[in-house]
């Protein structure tokens, strides 16, 4: 179905259900907010949902506190599904029950979707808020600043400030016109950039403390324990972009971070500038991801899981 | 004068000294390397001068190859100063010889800009990259990849990224027309962003270490001794950007750095979120800039420095 199609479709209706995947990013949740405010002003009632609390970098958006934390109970809602397309990436609650519902419409740009919903528009595009925006200038919305916004938060989100390989003309193409549609791109960065607790730097100096180049300076490899979140009263966001951070030294192709978020349970990064694909590695561990970044989890001692993937990394580069 | 008498004024000469300001930025270079190849591409004889060598994160722009680190002897040269206005900002040698000629072509953003140039066009806008684009226009150049990567290069340099306050609509739509030319955003972005010397990282660990909130956290600071850099074998450009990092802290308003390069001399930087004029607290240390960015230099002990800055931070706040 084209996205002409599917703004008929939602102008037949008027009942809507948003949602998008548990661990909301920033596209998720600004497109989510953004087809929101568009169907409100269309006179529509809608029902935004996430299953996890929005993350405190996106705490701002505008419209954020029309969002729902509980489903609803009856009527006879049309559901949206933005940035995934299986009912798994929706929880346990929202999933089975948007698999109940008779309509359901799926918006997203991932290439490995899932097949979710009885109508699906899927793009392989920067974020899923382009996918948004086009819908939108189909459904003959005008640009409000809140609209703008939340879809200029996604795009940014999406592609890590214009940075990340999926950045194309037709982004900055969008972007130029949600800033003359009211959005303060300074002002958003650096809500999205500058917004940084304490505990993240605490968390910082001990990753870099531990920090060890490997294979010739083209492995960068670090380690927090559980006892460095408890001192540094940091929590798992804090450590989010330090593998990315490692992977901007000089020479390092391939970056790793092992995070014993708690006691024996870990959590590992990968990053690669693109020679070496991480998700592969990743898999070799019972993770995955893609070629840039990947990961997986796993049970035990940190310098025991350190050892063996340095020995998998040293010999990548053999 | 107009771009457009500019550009006719420059369809006439036929050989050109193109210069910028010591410390040459992305800006500076950027311009100059554009301008450079767009008029080889018309046929002329071109002279692009730079006072200090090439920064490493820009040793890689097209057209590098051809910059010249010495003054030309005789000849009949146009000048063209690019990202500045005063001869002072182009050097001890290139300042004087570029007064001696008859004529000089100013090109600048900055809002004090100087007296330099036969011929002046300043417009504050987001770089000086973006007027060179518009005067190429003028002179009916077709952008090719090179002359393009150079001004996105600029562009991106002078606006964090696409992050500062002076990102406009107009920004993002000359960004969009270099990418239609050819450029490549991610790898501009990985090449100007993720290329930091292990060094800078080792540098980065002691200032966390030392790092101290003053003013109910509304004030960071933290320092770096000559001893340091000499440990981590580092740069002054090392540590370019963590006054700038310590800013970004929740709550933070204003961060200052200090910095001994060499022993008793030392160099502070201040980052303001704007609610603070920096420049007024540096002036107050015999210093500049401006209000969201400013520094001073001062010959002493890092320790009674920091005492002194404290003490007049936590009074801004008291
Ligand atoms: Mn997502
Ligand atoms: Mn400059």
């Amino acid at each position: 179905m084209s996205l002409k199609e599917i703004a008929r479709l939602l102008a037949e209706k008027d009942n809507f259900f948003l949602a998008t995947h548990v661990n909301p990013d920033g596209d998720g949740i600004g497109s989510l907010l953004a087809l929101t405010l568009a169907l409100k002003a269309q006179g529509k009632i809608v029902w935004p949902y996430l299953s996890d609390q929005i993350p405190d970098f996106l705490d701002w958006l505008p419209g954020k506190e029309l969002i729902r934390y509980e489903l609803p109970e009856g009527g006879n809602w049309t559901a949206i599904v933005l940035d995934c397309g299986a009912a798994s990436r929706l929880g346990d609650k929202a999933g089975p029950w948007v698999q109940g519902l008779s309509q359901v419409i799926v918006l997203d740009h991932h290439e490995v979707s899932g097949t979710l919903g009885t109508t699906r528009y899927v793009e392989i595009t920067f974020a899923t808020a382009a996918i948004v925006f086009k819908l939108l200038g189909q459904m003959g919305i005008s640009l409000t600043k809140e609209i703008a916004t939340n879809l200029y938060v996604a795009i940014f989100s999406d592609t890590g400030g214009f940075r990340y390989q999926q950045t194309t003309a037709e982004t900055f193409s969008m972007a130029q016109k949600l800033i003359e549609s009211g959005v303060n791109p300074s002002e958003v960065a650096q809500r999205l950039t500058e917004n940084f607790p304490l505990s993240r730097f605490c968390l910082l100096k001990k990753a870099l403390s531990r920090l060890e180049l490997k294979a010739s300076g083209k492995v960068a490899i670090s380690y927090l324990s559980s006892d460095d979140y408890l001192s540094c009263e940091a929590g798992k966001a804090d450590s989010d972009d330090f593998a990315t951070m490692f992977r901007t030294i000089r020479g390092v192709e391939v970056s790793a971070l092992i995070k014993e978020y708690k006691p024996g349970e870990v959590t590992v990064s990968l990053r690669s500038r693109g020679h070496v694909n991480v998700a592969e590695l990743a898999a070799h561990f019972g993770g995955g991801g893609h070629r840039f970044a990947a990961g997986f989890r796993t049970k035990g001692d940190i310098s025991e899981i350190q050892q063996q993937l340095t020995r998998k990394l040293e010999a990548l580069f053999s």
